[in-house]
């Protein structure tokens, strides 16, 4: 599919540049009435009302992010969409509007470009939001794409990450390090490919962590679990480059530091079996692994009674004083083992 | 410069992601009361008052757009903000946020990052709009920008590309297809370089159609010029791909044909030197040369009082029935040339 050797595929060129953009997005429709004018004009216009606008945006580039040998290209338009609704979803704003740009090479058939749209028109169903422009070009080599994400809110609802204040709980949805795990079954899987195309890939048994991989979702729903019960966190950001990285971003806007308990990272049993499999520390693959999509926040301790046993929720710590630094408490010992940034990095991680 | 040979520069991975977008941005400053959330949080935030947002987002990519070889860094960064705010200026908005993702090679240094901030960053002073946001990561070949540009604007200034009624004048800024020969000169000296790099590039008396092509401007001096005139046009686009190519988008979303007289069209003295100098039609180079970032519009019939002998306009032509499509009325002979979407194409031109 990805190598245009096949005379049935179409070349992009058959269709230039507004054909394509035409050819990709006319089956899209919309779910937002503020999105009032979209693709065919010079730019979209969005009615936010009496909203505030959030605006985000995320780049994914082939042979960093992503490895066309192992991740079909469906998935990898859904998940360009899913990471930055995340980051709205960080923000507690309601995901409307998104434009996506696109540098794909020559080498790369029209029909591959239906199935990232094909992804993105799934992910825009799942979320509810608008595609209204992009830009689509060719590279001389590899595929980047960059998505950028508008949403709307009322401004006493917006959840910056600075407002944590020492003696909040930490406390973050779902489970994490799944994520990193399935990225390590796939590289696993595709070196032994690479080794021996004769062999199948095994991958029977790993689908939680491979769709925590390959289909992240974005923790939209949290916002409304939130207000259910009358919670506004007073910082949040997502997990996107590992729970240790997002601590100190939460440390560094807040002015505070944190204390997080090793025992209480939620973590699916599946991940634990797979990280002992491997012989990776699961807690290390919280920590650094990222991709997880979850959300992390800091409430005040008087709202710990709302959340308390809530099966979305899982509170791993709490904010001290700035000067008390950021550690990582270990189960029995209780010895402080220093968080520090070892998160995912696009520029180390070759 | 480019190639991270010298031992005196920055490697990038001496930075890490986020180090690295603070050591970028951290002399920005701000200069719109909209701008209330910007770099260093999930998202940026935006106070749209009670005005519609306008979005746009265009992606450069490195042998594509531009060639290294011979485009300076800063005047990169500066042209990739430039022709996101030619897109607001197209919809009479005011431009007033930028967002910035960059996947860059780990061949270029930090230093060179640098030179493409300082573009940006003097974009962002010239046409007072502000860096909110954008995404940093490595690439494994070549540089791509995307910038996504947000403008604000009152619902009943907005000027989309759908308005045109048959009698409406057809009217252009500025001149047209320098921007194009100031390409064709870069082209030919980079030749002769690579031929023999001895040879000194023959830049002199070039000056206007090369600042044209490296250092584009975006009109967004004639939103005010024009409410000054009391006109607001029926229809607007800003001329990236080449006149022609704009042209059939006017039509095609207006539902009306064009005539459009070659003898009108505006050049400037230089471009029709150069062109004769090279052997090429400097009508051919404005229909289909593009990049040259001036506004085509059309106005009712009745206001052309009001624009006739100004500077800044050029009459070029009048809209008609759709079914009368789309023409060049040649010089002379009034011969009538179909009009075809020439224009500068990413997929087609390599």
């Amino acid at each position: 599919m990805l190598e245009d050797k096949n005379p049935e595929l179409t070349p992009i060129s058959a269709y230039g540049e507004f054909g394509l953009i035409k050819h990709l997005t006319e089956n899209f429709s919309f779910s937002n009435p503020s999105t009032e004018v979209s693709i065919g004009d010079d730019a979209a216009v969005i009615d936010p009302g009496n909203q505030k606008v959030v605006v985000t945006t995320d780049v994914l580039a082939e042979g960093v992010h992503f490895n066309l040998g192992y991740v079909p290209l469906k998935h990898l338009g859904y998940k360009a969409v899913v990471v930055n609704i995340s980051d709205l979803a960080a923000m507690n704003s309601v995901p409307t509007q998104i434009l996506v740009s696109l540098a794909i090479s020559n080498r790369f058939p029209v029909e591959a470009l239906d199935e990232i749209y094909d992804g993105i028109k799934l992910a825009c169903e799942r979320y509810k939001v608008d595609l209204v422009g992009g830009d689509t070009t060719s590279s001389t080599s590899g595929l980047v794409m960059s998505v950028t994400a508008v949403g709307l809110e009322q401004s006493e609802n917006l959840v910056q990450r600075n407002g944590a204040k020492p003696g909040d709980l930490l406390v973050v949805t779902g489970d994490l390090g799944g994520a990193y795990l399935g990225l390590q079954i796939l590289e696993r899987e595709h070196s032994v490919f690479l080794a021996n195309p004769n062999m199948q890939p095994e991958m029977e048994g790993y689908d939680y962590i491979l769709e925590r991989q390959l289909k992240p979702e974005a923790r939209t729903d949290i916002k409304n679990t939130l207000k259910e019960l009358d919670i506004k966190p007073t910082s949040m950001i997502d997990v996107s480059d590992g729970l240790s990285s997002e601590i100190l971003h939460l440390s560094d806007q807040s002015k505070v530091g944190f204390r997080l308990y090793e025992g209480k990272i939620p973590m699916d049993p599946l991940t634990m079996t797979t990280a002992d499999e491997l012989n990776l520390n699961p807690v290390m693959c919280a920590l650094n692994g990222g991709e997880d999509f979850e959300l992390l926040f800091t409430i005040s301790a008087n709202d710990f009674d709302k959340i308390k046993n809530h099966p979305d929720f899982t509170v791993i710590g709490h904010a001290v004083e700035q000067e008390q630094g950021n550690y990582l408490v270990a189960t029995g010992s209780n010895e402080l083992i220093a968080l520090n940034a070892q998160g995912w990095d696009a520029f180390l991680k070759r």
